[in-house]
């Protein structure tokens, strides 16, 4: 067992990393302002501030309220058709001047480089739900969602081969340019357009500027903490992602994610079309207009199997919480003459015999739909015929309730076996699980 | 074969009756007129002229309007809680007083007496899409809605236990006086209650009269025609009943026919809260005021493996249009040195052994989400290690796609072994179906 232990370490990156890789010591109350990351902390702390001011202060324009919408759908697309689906997942090829401007755009949502971007989140792919995992939703919904970029982190995100991103001219470029870039697009910008636009350019700073960058930022910080725990497992339920409709709502469609962490470089994240993926859309578009190519899907044959495994788990489980009847097995065996002799016994139990089966029908037989009378006459008889469509074919319902009151098995003999051999070709047309 | 058909018939009451019995000479063009049942007919294709005429020549009152509702209602729930529920399938016992209220409603219905409509309808369940089911839903739509009453029946339904009723004397005193309970009930008592209240005698024979009858007749039909049609067989699909809500919703909650005939004695029809069965609150409402008591229920696990097996019987069918991996027997077993030598031959495939199979992952290893590189270094070497964990702890989906590469199995040897050995407390956490 302990050599168990030790060789499960050894043949394991993570265990193993996690041995050998000593984290940071906890945060203390004495410690805790030289663990804040400061830059990130202040401007995530201060924007809804700034935003609440913002709406208090500022009239509302019509123009600046559809552009604000407008920009948030744009910044917003550029981190989940750009930075997630393009760049972390290569789920799709993109030409020059799209990927340009997913990265301008991506950068206007103020979350740091693709690059940097991208090297977290396959982390987060690689080692979901682990200590490597950089926002690991075991460590609770609120660092998945925020705590994980206020604080600095307990240890470094486990590696993760971002060579193609480092040897990619337009994702340095914006790596190099990206505070001038993020400065530019999510404040200068939306502040130029609806002032020069429509003179507003205090609703363009506060709306469309710092407003919109709330909701972007926790639009993405959703896919982190919501993603993984609210809604369920269609797909697989080893780790901790999930699909929601409500998330896929406030996320741009990423919402599927149960979906995504099984098949991270499918370009879509919903696969049904009622289901909410603006994303998949636009990059389908992008494919019409020839800016991108070789969209990437999973086959549907793999997709289905993980649907079927947790159908059959979740349909196991169901069956485990129903009680089957008993088999020969369990049953003792008697004679015909035996089951002749005991069902004449006043010994209040009711005995019938059908399809090779003794049956105690006594707690049944006065709510029997076909009356007591055609019942009490079978006792001591072989009611296979009867019972299988002689007198009635009985419904599957009924073939599961008489199973359920086996008392014994029978030996078949005379009378019997003339019958049974008659009864040949009858047979229980829906499987009865006995 | 011959012998078995004989044999069948011999056993089979049905069968039996079909061959015996011989049935009327089909309907013709020179003959249709004698049969027809004219008295019903007469009265169900009047009944909707007579109530459109009524409806464009009779002024709105809104007295009326909400009287015809609860009229309609209560002479319902006379079929549905008294004729259908108590009377044909004794799924409940109700006090004398309750009785006879329910019979003088369903008298207001115009169905027949209760003893007649049971006696059908006992058939109906005990001989369900045979020849001796009176409104077979095989004959189609039409003649299970109202052909089988319109005209004379080709056969007569199969012999149906109604021992119960006949010595009843309340279904008796109804049956007895059914005719004029019937008028009264159905024409004079809502003409005078609308006439007696607000004077409006004229809306109370058209509206809560006739136009009432008209919706009665034609949501008691729906159970015979629309419910062996539309929706779904979640508890049991060898014959024709379904569930579906619209039909229930037309119905006061018969709907749930699927459920109803696999458990034709439970006094529900719906049994989830969000389902729309009236009618069961109503009787339950009985009990609540000591008018009913024995309410039967089928028991919960019986229930349970109707769901059940439709469920996995959907499941298996959803698994068979799933290509499933290749098994050892399908597949060349080699030895790792034949591995080993196959490798290295340049003939575009790239070989990989993992957990004792040769895959060839040439059409992946450029979609590989982790990158070629880590394939690449693993060919012609055993990567059960890395890929288990060692270096990727593969999601399941990986697993999956992995197993529809298999070229080979690999008797191991050397290195092979030796890593197994350390890996054997390795599992795939989830299911694969290989
Ligand atoms: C011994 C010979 C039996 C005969 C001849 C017989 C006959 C019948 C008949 C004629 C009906 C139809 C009642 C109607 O719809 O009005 C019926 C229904 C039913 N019987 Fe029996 N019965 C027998 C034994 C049993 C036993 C032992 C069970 C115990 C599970 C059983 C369970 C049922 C059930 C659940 C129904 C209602 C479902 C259906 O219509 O198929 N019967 N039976
Ligand atoms: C030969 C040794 C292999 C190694 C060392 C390896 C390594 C990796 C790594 C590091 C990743 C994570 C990529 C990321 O999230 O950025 C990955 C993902 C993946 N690999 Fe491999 N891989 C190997 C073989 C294979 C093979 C043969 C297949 C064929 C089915 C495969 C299928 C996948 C899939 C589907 C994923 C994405 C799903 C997931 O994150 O688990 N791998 N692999
Ligand atoms: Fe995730
Ligand atoms: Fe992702
Ligand atoms: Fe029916
Ligand atoms: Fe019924």
């Amino acid at each position: 067992n302990e050599q168990e232990e030790e060789d499960f370490i050894k043949n394991n990156y993570v265990a193993r990393t996690l041995l050998n890789e000593p984290e940071l010591p906890p945060m203390t109350w004495s410690n805790w302002y030289t663990q804040i990351n400061w830059p990130q902390a202040t401007l995530l702390c201060l924007e809804p501030l700034v935003a609440l001011y913002g709406l208090f202060t500022t009239s509302f324009m019509w123009q600046t309220i559809v552009f604000t919408i407008i920009w948030y759908f744009l910044t917003g697309f550029g981190i989940t058709a750009g930075y997630h689906r393009l760049f972390a997942h290569r789920s799709y090829e993109a030409r020059l001047p799209l990927r340009y401007f997913l990265l301008i755009l991506g950068a206007g949502s103020v979350q740091g480089s693709a690059q940097w971007w991208s090297r977290g989140h396959r982390a987060h792919h690689r080692y979901t739900d682990t200590d490597l995992d950089p926002y690991s939703a075991h460590k609770g919904m609120f660092y998945s969602h925020i705590g994980w970029l206020l604080f600095k982190p307990r240890r470094k995100p486990g590696v993760a081969d971002i060579s193609d991103l480092t040897n990619d001219k337009s994702v340095q470029w914006q790596h190099r340019n990206y505070l001038s870039l993020a400065f530019f697009l999510s404040f200068v910008f939306p502040t130029l357009v609806c002032g020069l636009g429509w003179g507003d350019y205090r609703g363009g700073y506060f709306f469309a500027g710092v407003l919109r960058l709330v909701f972007v930022h926790h639009s993405t910080f959703c896919v982190n903490s919501l993603a993984h725990y609210l809604g369920d497992a269609p797909f697989d339920d080893r780790r901790t992602p999930r699909d929601h409709f409500v998330t896929a709502l406030v996320t741009l469609g990423e919402g599927y994610h149960n979906f995504h962490h099984e098949f991270p470089s499918d370009y879509r994240n919903a696969l049904k079309w009622f289901q909410y993926d603006p994303t998949k859309c636009l990059i389908a578009f992008f494919k019409l207009i020839r800016l991108a190519h070789n969209l990437k899907e999973f086959p549907q044959n793999e997709i289905k199997k993980g649907r079927y495994s947790m159908a059959r788990k979740a349909l196991d489980k169901f069956g485990g919480t129903i009680t089957w009847p008993k088999t020969n097995a369990e049953l003792p065996i008697i004679s015909f003459e035996e089951y002749q002799r005991l069902s004449k016994q006043e010994d209040g139990r009711v005995l019938v015999l059908i399809a090779g089966f003794i049956h105690d029908v006594s707690n049944f037989i006065d709510s029997h739909p076909g009356g007591r009378a055609l019942i009490k006459s079978h006792v001591g008889k072989d009611a296979t015929v009867a019972f299988y469509g002689g007198i009635h074919d009985h419904n599957t319902a009924a073939h599961n309730m008489l199973a359920m009151m086996r008392v014994a098995a029978c030996k078949y003999g005379g009378e019997v076996e003339h019958i049974k051999k008659r009864l040949g070709h009858v047979q229980t047309p829906t499987p009865i699980f006995a």
